[in-house]
């Protein structure tokens, strides 16, 4: 498949996680990208290996496009990044700098698994209202935690992304909205 | 036409200007942002008014993905960005240090007038040795541009582009290959 | 006082938190700041209101330079930033992606409470090996917490300090040596 | 000398220039950053080899307190960066980005000679109000780059900034004020 389809301003779906995950998380993120392509959304990652690879790769074997916010160039790459699944990467050169950006861009966010990184990118979003989704996502204890959405299975995480696009209808959810 | 046709791993022509700009600029930022369409490329710009809406209007109309690399985010808005003609806006909250992301992440660069942001780009391309073609932009004299191609007209910034795209062939050009 | 002495390649603590905060929290920032500055160590804050200025005011008023690395810039001021007891001001213009480089600036970071943001700059801390001192800090499950020390008051939290900084005798700690 | 008298909010000089020059720039550097520490004023520049090298030397020595703002981390080191004389070494991780924040934080920037990234951080300057001094730096041809001093020596140099000390008087100039 040389050509995709893309819809005029799309939502974007941000999936954040770790270089390196177990099996069983990697074939979730697999799904997960997947179902985002398949309702035409567009999917963004970090551009690297482990579940920002196999989440990109769901989504560009079901006919997606795959965006990924690189922390290199092309001057001074980084090895795995981008992965083979990339079709547009923005090269920011800013090392972890750049999951703000990560974190600021996509409509909706879903965090699988993840490590420190991860964290770093939850915070990120909350901080500017983007709604996250975590599926197993590390644990953190905050009680103004209102726009994280915690959930055990690919079924719900995607229940919730689809319920979150309903209430946005295009356009990104107010704080308020989300719960 | 609510849906777009982009071709995987597509070539990414950075188009950067001021956010003001003659009438006369602003009908030549148009075309090009036509003819990169027209080519099946995609089109990056900083997002706001001026040489970068118009820009991206021309490409928009002729059925091309609209990108843009924003200075805001959407929790603070900045007034002007992104413009209505952009589909994809990388949301960086980084003011003028999202400048270099503009620089590094095209293949190719169109620097077309403008004023002090534009030098910034265009300094910012030549370190990463983006190649620009430069269509009536600010003169700047160092010994060493070797990457910068001065045009007088929309005809030649295009001949110069698609001689580019030839060069690489899908890849980005060595130093050595641009001249 | 109108003039602070500072050591050649001084050893720079990192203090993070809310820029809102209960006031025992604010006095024990205060006190942290003193503690800093008596110990002839240069703080280093993200330059706002809250656990950032209580801070700042200790190291301030006990004769220390006070650096901060803002999120706004001096054409685009940010309301409460910098606070008044900043020294040096670092102006990014990045907003939050400014919280890298408050983790990978300081050789040892002390978190007090705090939120999102907080929560954010010790990710990004731990990603670049910065040790921190957590002081009743949010709550992050992640196995591999190797240089994150949690205390529960301020006399634990500076010996904390001061046996990192007698570890790295005036360099960085290699990851290993933390624990 | 291992301790550094420095003033309560000092005014912060940046000094721009490429990691190569000719021996005789080196030299103007060095007696540029000699005559900032001899006013009690602190240097900030990019870190590394080159003009940025020779000026912090120069402030070193004579006992100044020198700042620079780093494109790497500790963790991904550059070669080169920081340079011996560096005091408070900001670290960013950012690369070439990082050019925007030494644009932004001092009160007066002094461009010697430089390439491209000096180019880069004269346009981010004149974007955000920063004065530029520029002596021997790269000729850019903008009819509104009011706030571009173009000098031939050292002394006109050191003369310029004296002027544009007293027109701000430890405040910033507004834009009007420095002409």
């Amino acid at each position: 498949m040389l050509k995709i389809e893309v819809r005029r301003k799309p939502i974007i779906i941000g999936v954040m996680g770790g270089h390196e995950a177990p099996v069983e998380i990697l074939e979730e993120a697999r799904r997960i990208g997947e179902e985002i392509a398949k309702r035409g959304l567009v999917i963004l990652t970090g551009g690297g290996d482990g579940v920002m690879k196999a989440a990109s790769e769901g989504a560009s074997r079901a006919g997606g496009l795959v965006l990924a916010v690189l922390p290199s160039d092309r001057v001074r790459p980084l090895a795995g990044y981008p992965n083979e699944f990339v079709d547009i990467a923005i090269c920011t050169g800013m090392a972890d700098a750049r999951n703000a950006i990560n974190a600021k861009t996509p409509h909706i966010i879903i965090a699988i698994d993840g490590g420190w990184g991860t964290v770093s990118e939850i915070a990120h979003a909350v901080r500017c209202d983007t709604p996250v989704i975590g599926l197993k996502t590390p644990f953190i204890d905050l009680p103004q935690a209102r726009c994280l959405i915690a959930c055990d299975t690919v079924e719900d995480a995607l229940a919730q992304m689809d319920r979150l696009i309903k209430v946005i209808g295009g356009q990104r959810p107010a704080a308020g909205e989300m719960q």
